[in-house]
């Protein structure tokens, strides 16, 4: 696969990775593995940096946050993905900056890491859009940390409702802010979960006490999804006990309340916040004097950040465009699909072909919404509602999920709870985070 | 079951649970946990209080700290122990002090639970003798916490010395002091999990430049054992790269060094203390004005604590008499029995029947060096050695693990593990725990 001699070490025969083309990577995530991927095996020397010694398979964070999955079964190893790539190496830290004239990416620990390439894959994180305390109240779903941080309060409201029952009993109401696929499946679990303690744990909660709201400013749910779905979702919901409010704006978020636009002020056990997402950190205007929509760096249709021949940028941290004005959405299989285009652009960028223009394949969106329940919609083709809309997103994420390993972990996980085993460990995390 | 019909409620013909003697047990660990199985369906009232909601597996500790186990895999929630059992509860919280006029333990956040029985079931946590410096800098192994903290300094040594590895090669030391059980198997442990992270996670590291050091100050290792037993474990350590250095004595523990008595100080990215145990909390000396050797509650034959009726004290945090001034180890087996033989005595005195003295049944103690390795020591029989007794601890471990689940989770897990699949996913767990 070289395709340039000077590459191949004349004593052993191996490539001398030390004198191969130098890409490095800034974000392990879907779109960064993707480049990576592409790039193994290749006459390349590779670089991923993150800060994170895993990969988070991010769409089932909100299982981890109702604890019916673990840390674990949803973060991988980044070596592990690469281990047998001998020209792939990963590298722990967090990236301070970017120096353009001198080609290196600056770690905080201070090292520097020259590329002859550089793929910006920073992803996306939760976007507060200004509203007061909403950063520091309401609580994401956006990395495994904030996932941790969810489950530990649902469940300590859990255990201390419970723990007040007899003496001074009190309501719990857990808010949901969003109506989008992450939204309708925290809102889902959290009702589950509910459920779930009540049944197996035995917690005295009065279930009409304990209230799951879905609030949103749109007038329908996952509105990416054709009419007929959202009703679903919306009768699916209600069904499981979850109160759905339609063209409520959040005004702003107080330690244990909410409050409205239309003047209402709620108690509150927790706020999830699923509203929208923003490009992560700093990395995208170290490129780019002025970002794109969401403070993602423009790019080319080839994917290379604008008037650079070196750099490029992949996934949610790149507005890509799909059109005149018009960007792809920040989804997991644009990430994929994204990142897997810059590593073979930048394999021809290499042997001197040209460039190829991104063309995103929609393969169709899908949600859950509970055991049995999930809808999934093909491009251009039906909408699979009920329990074959469930199979297919099962299916899915078990495809994608990093690793044999991890895929089976989370099959026998699913498969007890579908069966109604005791539905997963519900350790309060942070109790053991604390000193003995 | 019931003894006294006054705790039958008349309209319904079910026990009425607040009519019923209240035991209230401190403590979810090994012992406590018996008692309250020895107590469940019966005529009583079982609160358990624990800071923790899940019950910790301490013996497989060291497991989670080498990353070949997660969290989940050796805590299981108090409540789904008890699930079935009506007239168990549990209570999420932490014991400030006992109020024995009152009749009531009182938690950190104000609130009393009155009790007719108290039973003190706090367990141990490690001892550092006064060593300056160990406290802050050692790591010890007996929460689930300790686990956390010891895997994340191993994991980011090995990641950093890989880092630099192309520019200024370190070299790690790992110490590990005490040769008993915990220290045997944390340092088998840790060379295994260095060997792996070279091999398949194609970490840089010189193997003769990572050094796992298990100092006693002891001639042999785990001294209850027979010299056979500690030979052959010497013998396998050693084959496994660990450097066993007998009759050394820490004067000091840095935050990157350690101090011999001999005046060598050595660098060292992690010290494991494995050094010994001591009674856990200052419950002890709220229910005893003098406490027992170690810190522990002194109690009679019959588990009682020195001249009340009403309090009792098992498993680790008890001394209890074996005969004239000696009293039984700190072992997982005596705390299961004691806690049994409390339940059972206090039904007994409920019951105006008179109380029964404790008496432990030495089943034999064990030790895992590494896969394939092991030592077991039956009372007045044979010593194991080798893969037989591994397989014995394997089973012996898997027997008492909480749960089925839990069961299931460990075996896939350390069969896997046996097969030579990746072993386990070594996620630096603390940044998880790290905002997004």
């Amino acid at each position: 696969m070289l395709k340039c001699d000077m590459a191949i070490d004349p004593k052993t025969g191996s490539p001398d990775l030390t004198r191969l083309p130098h890409v490095v990577i800034v974000g392990g995530g879907f779109g960064g593995l993707e480049v990576a991927r592409g790039l193994a095996h290749k006459a390349v020397r590779v670089t991923i940096v993150d800060r994170h010694n895993f990969h988070t398979f991010l769409p089932l964070l909100y299982q981890v946050a109702t604890a019916m999955l673990e840390p674990a079964e949803v973060a991988y190893p980044i070596r592990t993905v690469f281990g047998k790539a001998e020209n792939v190496r990963f590298r722990h830290g967090l990236v301070s900056h970017v120096d353009h004239e001198r080609h290196a990416v600056v770690l905080s620990d201070g090292e520097e890491i020259v590329y002859d390439h550089l793929v910006v894959a920073t992803g996306a994180t939760a976007a507060f859009f200004g509203i007061p305390g909403a950063s520091q109240h309401a609580i994401p779903l956006y990395s495994l940390a904030d996932a941790r941080r969810l489950r530990n309060r649902l469940l300590s409201a859990l255990e201390h409702a419970d723990a007040v029952a007899d003496t001074a009993p009190i309501g719990l109401n857990f808010v949901i802010v969003g109506g989008g696929p992450t939204g309708v499946e925290t809102s889902g679990a959290l009702s589950e979960l509910i459920k779930t303690v009540i049944k197996r744990d035995g917690l005295k909660l009065d279930r009409t006490r304990v209230r799951v709201i879905l609030v949103d400013q749109a007038p329908r749910l996952l509105t990416p999804f054709p009419e007929s779905a959202s009703a679903y979702t919306l009768r699916e919901l209600e069904r499981m006990g979850v109160e759905v409010e339609f063209g409520r704006s959040v005004v702003e978020v107080e330690e244990h309340a909410i409050r409205f636009a239309d003047g209402e002020r709620l108690r509150v056990a927790a706020v999830v916040w699923a509203a929208g997402v923003t490009a992560h950190g700093t990395l995208a205007s170290d490129v780019q004097e002025s970002t794109g929509p969401g403070g993602r760096v423009r790019v080319s249709p080839f994917l290379q950040i604008a008037e650079r021949t070196d750099a490029w940028a992949v996934g949610d941290s790149a507005a890509i465009p799909s059109g005149e004005n018009a960007f792809y959405p920040q989804l997991a299989p644009v990430a994929m699909q994204s990142g897997r285009h810059v590593a073979a652009q930048i394999l021809r960028q290499i042997n001197g072909k040209p460039l190829v223009p991104f063309r995103y394949k929609n393969k169709g969106i899908m949600a859950t919404i509970g055991r049995h329940a999930a809808v999934a919609t093909l491009p251009k083709g039906p909408t699979i509602k009920g329990t074959a809309g469930w199979l297919a997103w099962l299916g899915l994420h078990l495809w994608y999920l990093v690793g044999f390993r991890n895929k089976l972990r989370v099959m026998i996980n699913w498969t007890w709870r579908y069966f109604d085993w005791p539905s997963g460990p519900r350790l309060i995390v942070a109790d053991a985070e604390t000193a003995d």
